[in-house]
């Protein structure tokens, strides 16, 4: 019997077992509902389903049926929450748009994250898996981290272990370094354009984004002494390598001068080296190796090179700044979970870390090839005047008419994701801009597609706005 | 061979290898050291000993031995940071008491958490292990949790999936409910004596603290209202449930009225639920499940139950506030690592939980009646005022002359930790008070012996100070 009263009759069955568990209770499983009703796996799947679109149980794959959270019947009228909770705003609007997933079929260009197929999944779960059987696995950790991971990430930043303190990835090192170093108020001074994450942490922590222009070498040393000069601030925050969106690595020289000018300001550099592992061309030291007066606070995540939920990372300070910062971390959270900090560690000390760093590095030096070809050959309008030399993106400059927003919404459309240039800028952007990720796509061949994709959205929005057309492709400039 | 002159060669020939490796590598394991030198065990081990006190290799029990981070040669004068960072102090002196370690041999009749030998170890690796074995267990959760685990809480709370955010353990909910909700400079009113993490982590927040009195029954409502209409707060702070550290529960009755007192007052109450779980006596209904206007923000910590490195808590907000508490968590950290939130999932989803939870509750019903009987025994003087019907600890005054600070240093020599009770109030304190936690000793026989120990102390300080002497014992009152 598999008709529509048998699975009404096992529906009702079934509902009437839900209201006596509670919320989260599993239900028997399919097997057992079988057995138990004498009827076919269909019919259990079909009287599942319709309790499902009722709300009355909630299904996880692979793990069986659970008792829904009843609905709340109650009105709740939480309008006047808007007075009580003031005029302030946590804008996270960009970061959302970062963590957005894809929906089937889209080809995502954005992200800030390598592709599932480019992770060590297996290997993060055998090094879990040695870490959560040490005895001492679900322990508070010494406050400050684990000893032998903080040995490991002063290693990797050429500090010592007293310098570096744990932190629940890069995101949170980014909140306790803008929290720590600066008051609601201070200004803080930024590349442009640069990570839409940074922007909103430090907006969120009640800082005055201060934006300071960049060249192919990163930050330019005349404008950043000159805005530590207007302001007053005592905080820059920058990426040093493969700078996020633009792909710029400061060379030493630059370096030392950055250093130099925020050392005469009086002032720190908040140094975001999150594109560490993601090159074959080694960089230069970071900042905090050359730092011998406290002046850097360093952010070194291992998310980037692995995967989004590995959320640990070291943050590396000196003097009282560090002081701060490791008190503030043991008011705000306490510490970072045991079991998240071992895995780390295993996995970094493990063979298997070296031999993914090399894997993900050519991969990407793959990836980003085949999608600047990609662009030359259907995008031939669009620019890429700086070539990075590893990363997960290409910063893409559109001719300058083109309404950037209209071109993104038309892409997506078109089945592919690409971040507005205008995220990266904390105020007015220069032009229209694209970021374009190659990592995030689950194979190589969905680059080309999703710049075809990105074409046939450009070529509708000449086509549509004759004055956006003209201006849009003023003599194929650039080309 | 197992003279000094084989261990020096071998430290010799070791350090050398050391010296080609990068800090946190591994050194090769005992049997491969024994193998390729022809020495002993025992030389070997000497050998990394003596290599450990040079600072030249790290050791880790179980997984080896590891090259050291170097000394940093270079000179850092960090002094300029003290202008830099501005007259703000974080002060994390009372936490750091809290999350302290004892030293061997020491009786901890302080902190906030299980003895390892209470918390459920192997349960907790079980679970996990299932967790990290999932295909998606490093990916992107969705951002306000994994939605079976947001479930749950909702089913715990009597709200629904919706209002439920998946964070980082009960501190980091204080952290974001404090931010969320108020602005630097607001007061936030506080049950008084209150959990000393509350008080830090909305001074941090730049929160002025305003304390509230309690009587038997929890915070005084009378009170509550006055002190609502004399500051114009927008944010109550408190433990309705086995309060840390009276140990009062608010009675039905009683929790209506702070309901109602707070939305009069257009206030949000942050309602710490941290001793839901520890008790065999079940409480009222949360305020939460209470509440038909968003009034309250709800935290429910799965720590305490547990052990301290599953940071996993839920925050129930709705309305307006949920929204910002979400938006906040996104641009401070993201989101909750997967991997944790799933073990919780799997743990609380899981037969093991219930008789967790049974035997948690038993256990301190035993350990409590021994600690209230040793305090009868030795400690005549110090009076237990209100016995809690469950949680970690319980709440001792002491005669009003006694010299806090000064027993509870006697007591720290003589082998005992306890928990001074000015840490507990936001302001002044009424007078001298403890903290006695009985579920950090490891065997209930330790804190027999542990308050022998304080009674030691106390009698010495009673003998040594013949003012406190005789004000310490006034007619052996309330004894």
């Amino acid at each position: 019997m598999n008709d529509d009263s048998s699975i009404a009759r096992l529906a009702d069955s079934l509902k009437a077992q839900a209201a006596s568990l509670r919320p989260g209770d599993r239900l028997p499983s399919s097997r057992e509902i079988v057995q138990a009703h004498g009827v076919s796996p269909v019919t259990v799947s079909k009287a599942v389903a319709r309790l499902v679109a009722e709300g009355v149980v909630t299904t996880r794959p692979g793990a069986g049926a659970f008792v829904a959270a009843p609905p709340r019947p109650r009105e709740t009228d939480p309008s006047w929450q808007t007075v009580a909770l003031g005029g302030r705003v946590v804008d996270e609007a960009a970061l959302t748009s970062i963590l957005q997933q894809p929906a089937e079929g889209v080809i995502p260009l954005t992200g800030g994250y390598l592709n599932p197929v480019l992770r060590p999944t297996k290997e993060l779960g055998a090094a879990a898996i040695r870490a959560v059987k040490r005895p001492d696995a679900w322990s508070m950790p010494p406050r400050a981290g684990v000893p032998e991971l903080r040995t490991w990430f002063a290693g990797e930043t050429e500090t010592t272990q007293n310098d570096v303190l744990i932190v629940s990835g890069g995101q949170a090192a980014l909140t306790h370094a803008f929290r720590g170093l600066a008051a609601p108020g201070d200004p803080v001074l930024v590349e442009t354009p640069t990570y839409p994450g940074a922007l909103a942490t430090a907006r969120a922590a009640g800082l005055r984004v201060v934006p300071v222009p960049a060249d192919d070498g990163g930050v330019r040393p005349d404008q950043l002494a000159e805005a530590f000069a207007r302001t007053g601030a005592r905080v820059f925050y920058c990426q040093p390598t493969l700078q996020n969106p633009s792909g710029a690595t400061q060379s030493l020289e630059r370096r030392r001068q950055v250093l130099d000018i925020a050392r005469a300001a009086g002032a720190f550099v908040v140094e975001d080296d999150f594109a560490r592992y993601l090159t074959t061309t080694p960089p230069p030291p970071p900042l905090v190796a050359l730092d011998t007066h406290g002046t850097v606070v360093h952010v070194l995540s291992l998310s980037k090179i692995t995967a989004p939920s590995l959320r640990v990372a070291g943050l590396v300070a000196r003097g009282p700044a560090a002081a701060r910062l490791r008190a503030a971390q043991i008011v705000e959270s306490f510490f970072v979970a045991r079991p998240l900090q071992e895995t780390a560690l295993e996995f970094v000390s493990a063979p298997a870390w070296r031999r993914h760093r090399a894997a993900v590095a050519a991969e990407l030096d793959e990836r980003r090839g085949i999608l600047l070809e990609s662009l030359r050959r259907h995008l031939p309008d669009l620019r890429v005047e700086l070539v990075p030399k590893g990363g997960l993106h290409v910063w893409v400059r559109l001719p300058p008419a083109l309404d950037e927003p209209a071109l993104v919404e038309r892409a997506q459309r078109a089945g592919v994701l690409v971040s507005p240039g205008r995220i990266y800028h904390a105020t007015e952007p220069p032009g229209p801009w694209l970021r374009l990720t190659h990592t995030a796509a689950s194979h190589r061949a969905e680059l080309a597609e999703g710049v075809i994709r990105l074409a046939t959205a450009y070529g509708e929005l000449a086509a549509d706005a004759p004055g956006a057309s003209s201006a849009g492709r003023p003599g194929r400039r650039g080309s």
